[in-house]
């Protein structure tokens, strides 16, 4: 049964995305211009990410802290790449109470600044280092388009900011990190990514270099996902950030960073999701299992408790939906909302001792013996991760393509487009023509050398990266 | 062990108090003038408190969400009493990017307005109500003097906004958040709390009525720690939130918020804390046992590796201190951030298979058999999480009077000040007149009726209202 209130895919993915978010109860839009309101839906999918995420850092050894979110606009242009970068895109407070302020605040945009400010005062000597610091807050940054999750002026995201005694170290946990999104993104989203490093003209306002997760979404557009940076000495030599090393002089910290937003779940609903609506990894599911008794009835309602309470004695979130509607509008409400598995009991089904579970992925349907209902539960949440991922690395593996020339890279964006591997000289003005196919920038470069053969696919010149190109959010 | 750099409670209470702020590494003051950084140490009690206030909210069935932090002036203004006890304390971003806004934007200081514009737009019928949200979330208002975690231009809460069908059941939610942060208090902080309903003069802006969790500190000045408000259909009228009844009615909803801050960490330090730094009840603190191996030898760290073991699986959060300071230092370190538990590993004891346990609220030391540790840590630190509340419950039972006149006030609030109670005729002039004792405000009602013989303390007139008087933070 097709949901009436969501285009289909086909028709306009973009139209589609949207109907998603609003159908699924995800998201709504505000009264505050390119704002969004995260409804139940859509923070608990929020919730069950920073609860993974917060344990896979914590487990690496980083602490929690909490900055002010305002930011004196002398302290942010210490650093003048990073300035530059984010000025045109801040939100300014320039009166507080009844007073204008002397000097205005920005809203932060990221906190580079405020922690080198903390860390010049609070670091000392290579007993200090590293300080490996997290903060999880809102971030406003002043964009003209928005679209809920991909791009909006608030966004929830996560900031991870350390300061090292070496640069190897320091270049080691920008990679660490990269690989604990990786991770997520695999493991729990069950999307496959590319990583690797931006070009010079993608990179962070101030770093010395950015590694990115790049997604591909079903319709082939590609979604840079989290970043790690890192940033050498740049920010402790803006921001006189010095401690004593071990041979007793003073040095400037090595520091990095890295970030992952509320854009995940616009990543998710592309990735996964179809016409009926929401699909969600059972691994990142605020709510993995639904049960629905077809009618209000005693016995119907003693056996779907005790399935609840089996499940949940598992580890299962599940539920009971207990609401005086209809059966089908239950199922189809499961159904938009992306509950990966859904177990319907009827009085029939009953009488067999048997219930009905339902996939939400393939939509399948298996008629289940009461005694068997854990282990098929278990089992099918595995299948469906599973399954997602095999699924949303096909379609990766379907859009991947290796060129030599700009002809076929035009005719992959506007028929099928994709990520493409094409060689490149290293010359920003190749990416600048590039970006006349349809916008294809460069996602990453993932390997550079001296290449024997191969040329640049813009200017024909020797090559000197392997980068992947597509079409961004 | 006196700290050298806390000063002691008997010279200088407010000077110990930051003392121990900065002893204890929760916080450190910022660039930003009036906001605070949560260091790891304070941030991780926050993290303790969200964890445990939020699955009490949601076993009462609330769901969070996450709203804008910039509210439009017009959308602030509708409801006339909100605007004007908060406009006069907002921060206002009046530039976006490189545009001068049409109409400047409040950083939120709180999120009544927002709600019910959301709220006029998605409720339609009684079978939508109630709706019980909730979200965890930065605040701003611009004070002029600031104290950490009491009062700064930044803070952190929870906002619960809930809407009802009826007056009866919004009037219950209200009650019944009171209910669950008192609890809150006395069972995880153990603080014990007096609770009641606010003055006219003290009540929120926009409120019906506001109910109020009072605690008492050490030096005898009280502390509004939470609160929660009915607001009837005060929101609904000014923003339009209107359903259809059983009856096929249209009715205007009813209304009520509470909130809790990272105030509460301030509470916590100044009940329960003494000259040598932090004291933290077991059931709040982030970490509850720290293992010291005295000196590092291999056999010592293997004890303390097995014992921190056993104690992680019995879900109590113990580490050990692997850092190469001498034991002595360590002891201080475990001392100074309230650690409720240190167990000392020395060869000597273990020859004897004996090992030393520290409480830090009595410091008593115990020596334990090492089969017996297991068993010593959970009851240690069961007597430790009620002497602390006894404890604070004696403060504030020795410092609560019953009193008839004004001068019995004047005198208790100059030598040992503390919660009073007062009869009271209603006026606000007497409670202006009342200010002049050392600033003692009305802290809540707790009781009104026609009395027959009992008198204002103030004017002498017919009291309506037995009060709780107080100096305050």
């Amino acid at each position: 049964m097709k949901n009436e209130k969501i285009t289909l895919r086909s028709e306009d993915f973009a139209k589609w995305y949207t109907d998603v978010v609003k159908a699924a109860r995800l998201a709504d839009y505000s009264t505050v211009k390119g704002c969004i309101i995260f409804e139940p839906n859509g923070y608990a999918i929020w919730e069950k990410m920073q609860s993974v995420l917060d344990s896979m850092f914590k487990e690496c050894g980083h602490q929690n802290v909490y900055l002010p979110v305002l930011i004196p606009e002398s302290l942010l242009a210490k650093e003048g790449e990073l300035i530059n970068g984010f000025a045109p895109e801040c939100a300014w407070v320039t009166t507080g109470g009844q007073d204008t302020l002397e000097e205005r605040l920005a809203f932060r945009p990221t906190s580079e600044t405020l922690f080198s400010d903390y860390y010049s005062k609070t670091v000392k000597t290579y007993r200090d280092l590293p300080k490996l610091y997290n903060q999880w807050c809102n971030i406003i940054r002043w964009e003209k388009e928005t679209r809920p999750f991909l791009r909006s002026r608030e966004f929830l995201w996560q900031e991870g900011h350390t300061v090292h005694s070496t640069s190897e170290e320091a270049e080691l946990e920008a990679n660490r990190m990269l690989d604990v999104y990786k991770t997520f993104f695999e493991k729990y989203l069950a999307i496959p990514v590319i990583t690797g490093k931006k070009t010079e003209k993608e990179k962070f306002a101030g770093a010395e270099y950015t590694l990115t997760v790049e997604a591909l979404m079903q319709n082939g557009v590609s979604l840079q996902s989290a970043t790690s940076h890192y940033f050498g000495q740049k920010f402790s030599k803006a921001y006189d950030i010095k401690f004593v090393n071990k041979n007793n002089e003073y040095e400037y910290c090595y520091q990095t960073s890295w970030g992952s937003t509320t854009r995940m779940i616009g990543a998710l609903i592309m990735v996964h999701s179809d016409d009926r609506g929401l699909v969600l990894p059972p691994k990142i599911a605020p709510k993995q299992v639904c049960i629905i008794p077809i009618k209000n009835d005693e016995k119907l309602l003693d056996i779907s408790k005790k399935i609840n309470e089996s499940l949940l004695s598992k580890g299962i979130s599940s539920y009971i939906d207990y609401s005086d509607k209809s059966a089908g509008f239950k199922f189809a409400e499961a159904e938009v909302n992306g509950i990966p598995l859904r177990i319907e009991i009827g009085p029939r089904d009953l009488e067999k001792n048997e219930v009905t579970v339902v996939r939400r992925d393939t939509l399948e349907k298996e008629i289940v013996k009461l005694n068997d209902i854990i282990n098929v539960v278990v089992q099918s949440l595995d299948k469906m991760q599973d399954n997602l991922y095999n699924r949303a690395l096909k379609n990766l593996q379907d859009r991947t393509y290796d060129v030599t020339t700009l002809k076929e890279i035009e005719d992959i964006m506007n028929n099928k487009p994709g990520f493409v591997n094409a060689y490149w000289c290293g010359d920003s003005e190749c990416e600048v023509k590039m970006k006349e196919i349809k916008g294809t920038k460069s996602r990453c470069i993932i390997e550079s050398k001296d290449y024997e053969d191969e040329k640049c696919v813009v200017c024909g010149k020797d090559a000197k990266h392997k980068v992947v190109w597509g079409i961004q959010y």
